[in-house]
This record gives C-alpha cells, structure tokens and sequence, in this order.
C-alpha cells in the first residue's frame, strides 16, 4: 500500500507529520507491517526527534545552521553550486547528514515509536515548498 | 516477524549486539528476507561499522564529541535544551546525523553483512538506559 | 528478489548507479514493491542527490573533505586508528554521518525517485575498491 503525504513548507524548520503517518496506517488495518517513508527531494529530509519540547527541534536547526553556513558566508567561499541561492547547496549537505528514508515497525496497527518520538519534515531552504514524502506500508 | 532486543548502556559507547540480531534472524528460519533495526529513542542510534580493530568506535565516538560539545562547553552556549542535562541535545543532534532505522538484507537465511560490519546500538547520553531496537523481519 | 551491484571506485567520489538499480527493478517485473539497498563496507556510504549540476556532487564531497580531514592533518591528532592510511579512520566517520540503507519505493513498476534525484555511492578511501551494494526488492 502505497500514499503520498505533502508538506507545505516556508523556510528552515522541522515540521512533524506524525499524524498523517499514523492516520495512513490505521486506516490500511494491518497488523504487523513495516512503514517505509522516503522523501522526493534532495534539499530537505526526514527525522524522527524528540516531540516534548520545541527547543529541542530550534536547537537541531541552530546546529545544521552552524555546521553548514550559506554559500554567501566567508568560511563557504569554496563552494561552486551557488546558482540557486546561497542557501541551496548547504541545503544538499544537511539533506546528506540526515536521512532520505526512514522505516518504522508497526505492531498491533500502531507504529512502534518511543514515547517522545515524532516524524519530521527537516526543512533546509528559505521560500516556500510543497514536499512529497511516499509512504510505503508492506504487511 | 518482530521482536524487541534490549541493550543495557552506561555511558557513550558504541555496544556492538550483531549477535543478537543474527540470532533472531536464524531462529526464524527464512532464507531470502529483509531485517529492519528502529531504535525507539531519540538519544542513542544505530549504525554499522568495522567490529575488528576497536579503536574505530572510540576515534568515532571522539570525533562526535569533538563536532557536539555538551551544552555546558563554552562554544555550545546558544543551546536552549539543557535541563535534562548537559549531554541530552548533544546526544539529539548525534541521533539526527546518524541513523533510527537500518535495513540489512538476509540471504540463505543470513545477515547480508560484509566481512568487517558489526550492527552497533550507539549511545550517546551519559548514565545508564536500558534501550530498545524493534526488529522486523520480512520474508 | 535480491542481487549484488558492483562499483569500482578509484578515489573519493559520488558514483551514481541509478540507471543499475532501476534496470534490477523493471527487469523483475513488479509493479508496487519497496527496493532496499545496502551496502557492504564500512568505508563508503551510500546516499540520494541532485543529478543535474555536477558541481553538487563535488561541493557534497568538499564539505566532508573540510568536516573530516585525513588523520594526518594536524587537526586530527587525537585519531588512533591509523595504521590502514590516514583515509581510512575519516572514512568510518564519513560513512556514519550517511547511510548505509537506502529504501525506496517502487510505483507502476518503477523508483518513485524525484525529478532530480540520483542514487549514488559516496566513495571515501583513495586507491582502487570494488564496492558491493546489495539490492532488494519486495513486492
């Protein structure tokens, strides 16, 4: 079974879409399964995080912010793919450290997450997107 | 097919439980599957590295502590989420640039692996936890 | 379903070997699956990015040349893992911060990939290797 889920996104942030997974697997009426989510684009990404609180995910960009600054910072100088804006190919090397797919277990029809963990979108460009995750469930 | 393998962690380490893994997977029977690992935290994560010389999991674990500081350390002062200590969204953001979940093929009834890989639960919070992997094994 | 890809390498590079996996997928003949890769080294990595501007692939590489310097950079002298070539420990590090599972879904018998996205192998030792990838797919 398969869906496609959209995040609507404007600027640097993680949006979690735990509940349109949930939804989608409670309404497929499996039992055991293994849900796989893969994201369509090369300039965001997906994580599961902490759901409790907010500063847990303001931290987490602050910190990619740091790691991978803009093309236009002086210590990014080197950089070549500039053409799309100066925050287009930090954008590829987050999406590069974190992950383009995920696969969570679903056990007695519910996904098989931890307490306090929830699904993000990692969104690492400025303007607005419409992002498409495929989500795949196989029982 | 699902279980849950536990491991009991006192500190960061990488704490290798390829056994375990292989273990649940021989029992089952298959031959041709796949396996996924989800590790239901958001401060430890998983990975698979070398499992012969174990200088390669203490240089890793190194050069995580090197690039996320604890939140207390004088150039980590812009983070916000302290209060569950100075090691807990060091520990968030190591999860995020590795991995949650792993999938391993299986063939003629075994783990996939390459000749050097161990499967590796990495904790990254200080203390002890008693940390969950959910195992799914599809057929 | 599985097969082995293989990747020769001679240095650090992106290799893309989208057009193997997709001949692997439409030559099985599915029509709604879920491929899974693997890949069988701890010393390369695998990761989805931008096809078009080749200089994405080059700046990805640039970033983590910069991020991981080779353990005989002053920077590094803290690594002990160095008796296999001051690549070798960098390249653990290298592949722990992407993935060594990739999942992607299969639609109407084909890679739901995005418009831009390519699947590559992350090469991260010098010198001549034959990578092995293990490709899965279940329908």
């Amino acid at each position: 079974m398969q869906t496609i889920l959209t995040i609507a996104t404007s600027g640097p942030a993680l949006h979690e879409f735990t509940r349109s997974v949930a939804r989608f697997v409670e309404d497929s009426g499996v039992d055991e399964a293994l849900l796989t989510l893969f994201v369509q684009h090369t300039s965001c990404s997906l994580c599961v995080q902490e759901n409790a609180d907010p500063d847990v995910q303001r931290d987490l960009q602050e910190f990619f912010r740091r790691l991978v600054p803009a093309s236009d910072d002086p210590s990014m100088r080197w950089m070549r793919h500039t053409t799309e804006g100066p925050d287009d190919m930090p954008a590829h090397i987050k999406a590069a450290l974190t992950a383009v797919s995920l696969s969570i277990p679903v056990a007695a029809g519910r996904l098989a997450l931890g307490q306090w963990q929830g699904i993000y979108l990692f969104e690492h460009r400025h303007g607005r997107h419409e992002r498409r995750v495929v989500a795949h469930l196989a029982a």
